[in-house]
């Protein structure tokens, strides 16, 4: 049987979600605590990477059991288990053909920028603090050349040494841009992420808004293909992976 | 010359405002920046101790310095050097006639109870969790007996070993109960508040709320004047010191 699981985790104390060799991930922290509950080995698959003080609101994973599992009461365990920072939404089971990567249509992505002088000490560890002037109809101007099917080259580390994406075109279809307290979010809707994707594109956004780069050198900047050509990735505390649509027959 | 200064802080790292034999106190953390800063001896006084892991939003200390001091350059610079789990929100000369602690004409507190199922990661550090059947008719009920002067000594733990208040007499103008996501906050005004206890007092009203006790037993608690009497003080990661009010000419 194959089974859903909905995840929030605050990232601050974590080393990301996928397991790395030092440091605990939350992949592994899961894994871990269902080889504790059932007895089984079992392997989770994620549908997105969060790298290391990233954050979820709605991560989202599978894994196959042959046990008959009582999803009630394996959430309660599992939340039992799991150190508060991390604490499973939602588990049920779903038809065995889902994929928490493969299946998904789109992906939502928050980032939050601070932009008040003071910073407030609550929000230290979910935000990027900007104290500087800040357009923030530049910031709109800017975000627009993101939207619709791109090459993202100029936005994607390479996930491993000198491996860079087989496939960087994506198709981002929706860029918000939200006021709140003390300064706004951007989200970002789209098909899927190369590595370091939103950060980098908001790496870009905020030079466009501080005045450090103008928002029409965008297009040449995704046209160089070039990671070089675009600036340094947005810390990675601002940055929620918020949630993952499928469709309806898998939810 | 005189100075006020507000101050926010996230109280889950640290061993509270006041100066502590052992652990970090929010207290020196700013006397030691005022030190390194002016190179003068400086002691700050707060309006209100919070304890270990109590948060502000609004908490006042004031202190005296011979020197003349840029206020702006002064608040940049402490800001600068104490740790980002705290602020300093403003900064500016008093009358000489002000005292943090005994000008105030009132405080304000927050209490957030968190009443899903799941805890939300994201609140874990500032919220109490009560993941049972909860009444809010109930918590509005008892909450009402405590408005109004009352001896509040079954509230007050003793602030010292044998020690208890000198005069356990307060008043407490207003108690609000206001939703929030996943929850509620009860929003305590008053003259003044004994040690522990508005946590002890939302102690009580949780009981009352998940039917432990029932809300009429409280004025007999009340009049008992003696601490055994209420039932254990909420966890300090709920609780922030909102403001304090001043009369207006020293604001």
């Amino acid at each position: 049987m194959t089974f859903k699981m909905t995840i929030a985790y605050d990232g601050t104390d974590y080393h990301g979600w996928q397991i790395q060799p030092n440091g605990v991930s939350f992949q592994s922290l899961i894994e871990d605590a269902l080889h504790t509950i059932t007895q089984e080995k079992i392997k989770i698959v994620g549908a997105g990477r969060t790298d290391a003080g990233v954050h979820a609101l709605g991560q989202v994973a599978h894994f196959h059991s042959s046990k008959e599992l009582s999803l009630p009461r394996l959430q309660h365990s599992l939340n039992g288990i799991l150190p508060k920072a991390i604490r499973i939404l939602n588990l049920e089971e779903v038809d065995d053909s889902f994929h928490a990567q493969y299946s998904a249509i789109s992906k939502i992505y928050r980032y939050h920028l601070y932009l008040k002088k003071e910073m407030n000490p609550f929000k230290r560890l979910y935000v990027w603090h900007i104290p500087y002037t800040f357009d923030e109809q530049k910031l709109h101007t800017a975000s627009r050349f993101f939207l619709g099917t791109h090459d993202f080259t100029s936005f994607a580390n390479e996930a491993h040494a000198g491996v860079a994406a087989h496939d960087p075109v994506r198709n981002l279809s929706r860029i918000d841009i939200v006021p709140e307290e003390g300064g706004l979010y951007i989200e970002f809707e789209g098909d899927g992420f190369l590595y370091k994707m939103v950060r980098n594109i908001v790496g870009v956004l905020v030079e466009c808004a501080t005045g450090k780069r103008a928002p029409e050198e965008i297009p040449s900047i995704l046209a160089a293909k070039d990671r070089r050509k675009a600036g340094l990735a947005a810390p990675p505390q601002g940055l929620f992976l918020v949630s993952i649509k499928y469709p309806n027959r898998s939810l």
